[in-house]
């Protein structure tokens, strides 16, 4: 059959970001196939500490709601993907991604930056493709007929994508933004009603820049295996409706168990340590970041220097956070820091510390100095009250 | 006794902006005491219309987290109290804030930007009040001495302020950012752990602009009924440090039951019905608009220039949003906007729509093109990877 | 031949925006070929109105140096071009830009934005034009080959574009950046070197709001006639490497006599009138109006989001600004304004005026709270100094 | 006399950075008046390699239009004197900066962030000074009473502050906006009526990092011979009216010879050699740079943390610029560089390079998916046109 000639050329590749999948059954249909290679290649270290960790060191969330747990993946499976395709000499890479996502934009820019002279294959943009293949059902007939094995188990009528970050479920029945999720849809979390009746307490410890960043690996490595694994308390939900980069609105259905606790957690150290006038700037860099890594745009100039802008703001970001979690609510129950800039003395109601406040009457009238003369010549205030 | 005839021309004004409170009380104890005259105000109405639904439409959060339920209700109380101060040709106007927190100036950038001429005399600035009462047995002694009505009821053991928006709680045993809050701290949301085993669903309608104001107005006011009164959820706890604006950090929790599921609703709709690149801009000037109101700008030119680009841009927000509420969390259940710029039929991923899916090549090999320009002539991502 | 079937179901458009052009002889020219029908729009007095002004209100300049000129005038130009196309049923539009500029992406935004459903011809992307025309030489070929009129007179070896506003010259040998522009490109403005040895001083009125608008534009008119057809002190001569919106970096030389004049005293009474912070927001909308303009976004939610609230900024500008040109440079020299926010008295060095220098230290005292917690807890300072 | 005994344990310091001074003499004055030790510091090396060449970098203009060279140098200035104060043992600082100004904020934010329990003694805010010495004549009265020797020279109806960088005119006659600037005034420019007749030709080189600093120190420096000692193409006067920290608009007018040269020539090469989106970020922090250095903030956590990302900024910004001088203006000609993104290949409209034209069909396509449905759907664009 007329795909065999092809196959014989291609390299097969699969990343494990910690998504649930059988390895092995993959590998065995891809040689079946006769894939040339097959390379799976275990990623997960290297998504926690070069992808996930910058993110949150950002804060980055992606239009005040989503924690990017796809948009971080794929950089990371794209950039090893030309990193094969480069040393095995490899002139196109493909992927299965659809016309209309975001995921082809962060793939290709990914390949593009990277390896500027590959040529991408994106069989759902071919029009001979897509017109001949118009449903699933199109598919498991070509399959049939030509000996590829496919899944026996329904498929939901809804599309997901998962990893040690996060799963997201969109598509088929979700596409109504009305409709409301079904129960069984959640793969990564209990349930809140069925989650357990008693909250548990947890110390996340922030170690400052890469120095540390081993105990910072095992903490997430901990964090994620507890949540991973049995979602027990229920956190990191959400349903949204957001904006893809090619203009169109989507409906978005996420859990992002680990990642909702750790930002929590990073935000409330983060404050607790930065100078308040860094944080605002930084803030901004992160809403840009999250940009960026949502459009795809991870390997570029800008998002290399935002990084390294927000990495340089790190430099005091260090202590521990108590924290609980119940029901899917996270709860920040204290902090404590080496790097902190609150002072007890200084902020106390009953201690007077460093602090003269009669400074804060001088204070007062300079401010009120440009609003007191909007007021006499532009009149603002007196017309409207 | 030397306070009396200062007292005798003395106007007494208190806001009610729905705090729990013992009105006649107070002023009974004002006339008892000798003012000239007793205002007591309720604001309650034009606190909610005029002041939380423009921080609701600009999702407006200070430092990704606090609410701003004290903050905005400083300049509404002030705003009365100059406009009373006027009427009556009062010179003078004071007000109990400490000398060490945002309070102060809040209130005062409000008298001075509405009122330029105005006197403020603020006791806990001056060295002679300040070093005189340096604890609450000093005043409490002066009461006695002057008799003075003072509560009875032991005073816990750090300071808060509620309005219909939210409760704060600070100071005292709070002051050490480590030390967890009492369980008994909480007045305005019940205990997560105690609050009821199945969630409630509620529908939230947005109508636009200020045409339909009056039944935003209901809503906010059935909303504020049920969690006011009863929390009984628990949503809307939080435990924060936060950077005041002189320039200290402080410790904060805060209660803000309505609000949350509002802010949750509102960022909801606004995604479903406002452009991508309006939204962006709009974040920014939401971000601008909580710090503007935190320090105290509310009566400013550039924040009445930020209310008034936030408010233009609500013009296409509304619709209805479904969500549950449920042992502290809030979750979205789905969406529904005559409004809406979502394209169910556009996004699809069975069916193609208005969309040819190879235009997205086009889109992404020209994004490419800075990307493959950058790697070739500066090589960062050859260095590198 | 083959062209004649096409054309005879053609209409033919031309904006007049304030080129030099022989409007008459590209009407004949068109009628000759067939077209059937010639619109010739006189689009001048909408261009300075509701592109020139807008942009001008927000000291649009692209980059820190580009005034926009071309940029402004696309949506301008096809505005009309699709209001054209809708009354007279035509389905298709098409333009002469190349598939590399910016215009390309200017002309079309705006025919999508504002003809959703319209196609667009762009020949210079289509494979079998541009590989068949290669160059110049191929295009004089067809035309003489098919009785097409063409201009005798030898073209300059760059390209130009000219407006009522600037005129921009880029291509050919401008390409290679180092190269100097030769000295008789120029064609709007007099060479400094040869313009006047006095300078001539103007007042320029800005009247606020639309309410006055004709009184601006009149003063516009008087502008533009006397740079546009003298230019007789070479102002708004610049020499640049700009960033397209497809990724490419290209060389560009405009000249922008009355936009330039008008740029600086705008500034100026802005300055004069706007109170500090509203000034800071409204700069940096005005960046992102002039990204958004130059990358043809003009008819963009965003856009018209962001000159809505620019304009809102602009209700106290008014006034007088006095100038001198000579010799390529603009020099303020004063300005006066009913709505001014300057207070002669208030900054006097040898009036007091309502202001207690006391208030300073407070001032700096409080602002130096934070700075000095920086110091002593994260010792910044002291490493380093 | 009662200033003695005070003189006796006080500190002299003057710091050279660039101004026209008779040091000698006032060594001598200081001397004469009894001061314990006298410190005369060349601070010219290090104003421009720490405090120029960061704002420099920065493309810092305040308020569009001010080149901040008096702001620069405060902190070059105060840092000085505070290590002077700390290896000394003293106390206590002072200076003569008047209480309406920013230069107080420049110089006391500096030493309470290099010397957090400095005392400041700012005698212009202190009552019982400034209400004896009412103006200049008290004061002359007063040095004539006590010895103190003062300069016979009449001085010039306004202010004038002067380094390296730049020289600035305030006050007097000059606070009213509306008065023209003498004709006198101007110290260190040419007027431009009586600047040469020729143009003069430059090339400015820019290496990048700190590593080749010596080579842009050596040019800087044969810059600033070239303006400061004979400014004689008039380059740099502005007339502005700018906002101070305070609160108030100030009228000022300036020369910034060398600065304004060197702008023009940092712009260019920067946009040759910087990304696109990078230059986007990095102008916003440039703009954040030149209110912190305006508003005194050198020294704080932001400001470090700005200029630490716009050096980052700056890795590949090298090359060189040519440009011309003539009567007040500069011309940029033409640019190269060994890090240039610019690519005449790329850019041509006589060659394809590695482009595809029709890629720009899809990009500009899905671009307009956006705009298309915001038609449809919010159908702002019927409405309106």
């Amino acid at each position: 059959s007329t795909h065999e000639p092809l196959f014989g050329k291609t390299l097969l590749y699969i990343a494990n970001i910690g998504q649930h999948e059988d390895f092995d059954a993959a590998r065995k249909k891809a040689e079946k196939l006769g894939a040339k290679k097959v390379f799976i290649e275990d990623l997960r270290s290297e998504f926690v500490q070069e992808f996930i960790w910058p993110a949150l060191q950002a804060n980055a969330v992606y239009e005040d709601r989503y924690l990017l747990g796809t948009s971080i993946a794929r950089p990371c499976i794209a950039r090893r993907q030309v990193q094969i395709a480069r040393s095995e000499g490899a002139q196109y890479v493909s992927h299965g991604a659809t016309g209309k996502g975001n995921d082809q934009i962060r793939f290709e820019l990914t390949c593009y930056a990277l390896y500027p002279h590959v040529q991408v294959i994106a069989p759902w943009r071919i029009p001979e493709f897509y017109s001949r293949f118009r449903g699933r059902k199109d598919l498991m007939e070509y399959a049939e007929t030509h000996g590829i094995p496919v899944p026996v188990t329904p498929r939901a009528p809804w599309s997901m994508d998962a990893n040690l970050m996060h799963i997201s479920y969109e598509s088929g029945i979700l596409e109504n933004p009305k409709n409301h999720a079904p129960s069984d849809l959640y793969q990564m979390t209990t349930n809140p009603e069925d989650s357990p009746n008693e909250p548990d307490v947890l110390e996340i410890d922030f170690a400052k820049g890469e120095r540390h960043f081993p105990q910072i690996c095992s903490i997430v490595s901990e964090l994620f295996l507890l949540w991973f694994l049995s979602g027990k308390h229920g956190v990191g939900r959400i349903d949204i409706v957001e904006n893809r980069f090619i203009g169109m609105k989507s409906r978005g259905i996420y859990e992002t168990p680990g990642g909702t606790i750790l930002l929590h957690a990073h935000l409330d150290i983060e404050t607790f340590t930065m100078d308040r006038e860094v944080r605002k700037i930084k803030q901004g860099l992160g809403i840009k970041l999250s940009e960026l890594i949502y459009n795809g745009f991870w390997y570029s100039p800008e998002c290399e220097f935002v990084r390294h802008c927000i990495d340089k703001s790190q430099e005091n970001v260090e202590g521990r956070v108590q924290l609980s979690v119940f029901k899917g609510q996270v709860y920040i129950l204290g902090r404590e820091s080496p790097k902190s800039l609150y002072n007890e003395e200084l902020v106390s109601m009953d201690v007077q510390g460093d602090y003269d406040p009669s400074d804060a009457s001088g204070f007062i009238r300079i401010n009120a100095v440009r609003l007191r003369e909007h007021n006499r010549l532009q009149g603002a205030a007196q017309k409207k009250h």
